[in-house]
Formats: C-alpha cells, sequence, structure tokens
C-alpha cells in the first residue's frame, strides 16, 4: 500500500519515473489532506464550550469526512491498478485480425476502469468540499481556516483527478457515455466550485473579525 | 520529522484534534506533492529519445523542482515549531505592566515569523507552479497531465499557504508591514494564477491530441 511508505518516501516515488505513483495517486492524496482537515476542524469543535449547537450535526460531517478520506485512500491504490491494466492490454498482441480485435476490447474495458477510479476520486474530493462548508460555518472559530484550506486543496484534488479521466475518455470509442460522463463532470465541477468559493468567503470574513 | 510520518499516520496526525500538524503543514505538503509531479515529468522525458532538446533545460528544471520540495520538506517543519512559538507567547503572563509589555513584544515577533514562514511556503508553491509551465511545454507527451496536476495542487497550496499568513497578519500591528506584504502577496497570486491557467490549457490541448 503505498499510504505504508512514509511521507517522504511516497513524494521520492512520485518524483521519480516509475509509472506508479502517478498523477492520479497525487490528486488522490490532495483529497485526503482535504478531508482529514475538514475532520481535525469536527475534532476541535466537539466537545468544545460554546459550541455545543454545533457538536450533533459536526459528528455527522466527521463521519462522513472519516468515510470519504478512507474510500480516497483505497481509490488512490485502485487508481495505480487501473493504470497498470491499460499498460497490459495496450502490450497484448496484435499479430493477427482476431488478436487485434482481441486487444482493442480488452483496451476499451481498460480506459473505461481507468476513467472511472480517478471520477471517483474526483467525486469524492467535490463531497469533501460539501463539508467543508458546515465546517467552516458552525466549527471552532480557531480552526476556521483550515476548513478553508481543506477545501482548497479538495477542489484542486478533484480538477487534478479530472485530467486523468479526460485522458483515458479521449480514447473511449462509445461515445455515448463519453458525453453523458462530460456532463456530468461539468454539473459537479461549477457546483463545487461555487461551494469553495463560499468557504473562502466565510473564511476570509472570519479573519478579519 | 513529520515526513517521517507513514502518509496514513500524517493524515490520521492532520485529522485530530493535535494543534500539529494543521492547515499549513497540509498547504505544504499539498505544494511538495506539486514539485514531485514536476520532477516526475522530467524524469520522464531527460533520456528519451524524441525529447533530446528537452534533456539540457530539463535538468534544470528539475534541479530546481527538488530544491522547492526539500525547501517546501522543511517549511512544513518550521510551520509546527511557528505556531507553538505564537502559542508559547500568548501564554505569557500578563500580571503586570511590564509583563503585559513583555509578553505583547513576544506575541508580535512570534506572529510575524508566523506569517513569514506560510508565507515562505507560497512563494515555493508559486515557483513550483512556474516550474510546470515548461514541463508541460516540453516534457514527454505522455505525462503531461501530471504536470497539470502538479500545477493544480501547488496553486491551491499557495492559496492555502497564504490563510495562514492573512490569520497571522490581522494581529500584527506594524501596518506598514502588513500592507507590504499584502502587496507583494497580491502581485504574486494573480500572476500564479496566470501561470496555472496557461499549464491547464497546454494539457487539455495536448489530451484533446
Amino acid at each position: 500500500m503505498f499510504t505504508d511508505l512514509k511521507v517522504s518516501e511516497f513524494l521520492d516515488a512520485l518524483a521519480s519515473k516509475d509509472a506508479v505513483p502517478g498523477g492520479g495517486s497525487g490528486a488522490a492524496l490532495g483529497g485526503a489532506l482535504g478531508a482529514a482537515l475538514v475532520s481535525m476542524v469536527c475534532n476541535l469543535t466537539i466537545g468544545k464550550k460554546g459550541y455545543e449547537e454545533s457538536w450533533e450535526p459536526l459528528e455527522e460531517i466527521l463521519e462522513r469526512s472519516e468515510a470519504l478520506r478512507s474510500r480516497i485512500a483505497e481509490l488512490l491504490e485502485a487508481d495505480t491498478q487501473a493504470y497498470a491494466n491499460v499498460m497490459e492490454a495496450y502490450r497484448m498482441p496484435r499479430g493477427t485480425e482476431e488478436a487485434k480485435a482481441n486487444r482493442k476490447e480488452a483496451m476499451q474495458a481498460a480506459l473505461r476502469h481507468a476513467a472511472e477510479v480517478p471520477l471517483e476520486i474526483a467525486k469524492s474530493c467535490s463531497k469533501v468540499v460539501e463539508l467543508a462548508l458546515p465546517a467552516a460555518e458552525m466549527g471552532n472559530r480557531w480552526a476556521v481556516s483550515d476548513a478553508g484550506v481543506g477545501a482548497l486543496l479538495a477542489e484542486a484534488a478533484m480538477h487534478a483527478a479530472l485530467l486523468n479521466v479526460e485522458i483515458n475518455l479521449s480514447s473511449i470509442d462509445d461515445t455515448a457515455y463519453v458525453q453523458a460522463t462530460r456532463d456530468g463532470i461539468s454539473a459537479m465541477t461549477e457546483e463545487c466550485t461555487r461551494t469553495k468559493d463560499r468557504v473562502q468567503a466565510i473564511v476570509a470574513e472570519a479573519i478579519k473579525g
């Protein structure tokens, strides 16, 4: 598991020319950082005097941000496997018409999976941004900037994961699938950017005091 | 050192209610991820046939991205110390006028340092975005999206670090220092966002094929 590496080792592995971890895993870690920061704001609020009304709603936010953090860590590993599967299909023989057809079919299936994993990373990141909003609104004032950092990192990680979706979509022949996926992405990114901007406005207001 | 923790342990520590690591360290790790991805694109290009003209310029980019990655890792640790110093000054006695004056002086010095560390993180992140541009322009086409991911994460990390600058600036009494710092920040963020957008345009064009 890449998350069993030391932080410094993970960064070294990312910087190296090895195929994995790559950008998809980097994006996933960005999203996991965002989720962890949302959890931190919840943990700094639940049980704290003066924030009694926030305790129960932030317990629920915490449960969701921790679930997203686990899921994103799984997807970080899944992304490296999805990439390996594409490479494996790419190297299949193409000496006969039958081999070519088999290879093409395997490639299309692998590409689709390799689009779906970063798409789920992106969706998870957009959900982290959604959770950063109540964390910024109801959380400990001393930690409001951490909700802001979480939203910034998770929104960027969503866009980063989507680059890896788009790379794979651009080689998929099923145009209806590609178009439906792109439409879903547009709706998600617009909503996510709006939410991130709301979080930043709350943070800016709170910092001004 | 926090970068000696496993990735999963770092995320757990970030999510916890412990004061450190906090948002500043999260932002630093986002910047380090960006630097590592720029390095990866360089490493996937240098020595690769068909990219001979990129080898030498990307050797220089690689040297700079690796230096930034080291520096950001140092700043990740420094940020936790700067925060601890503010807390220490905050807890100083204020029983007499003299104690109050001493505490105020210590607070102002600690706040200034606690603004300067994330400011250097932000500057380093903006430099990572600058390096992502030649990496996207001259790097291996197969890795162009990784330059895009690097730019997205580093730009968000810059903004994230700046939230931690602003928090501390808002408590600093030296208005000339505060204004000069804010002016520098505006210039940096505008330039950085322009560069990030250029990187994304190159990536989008390359993915379309």
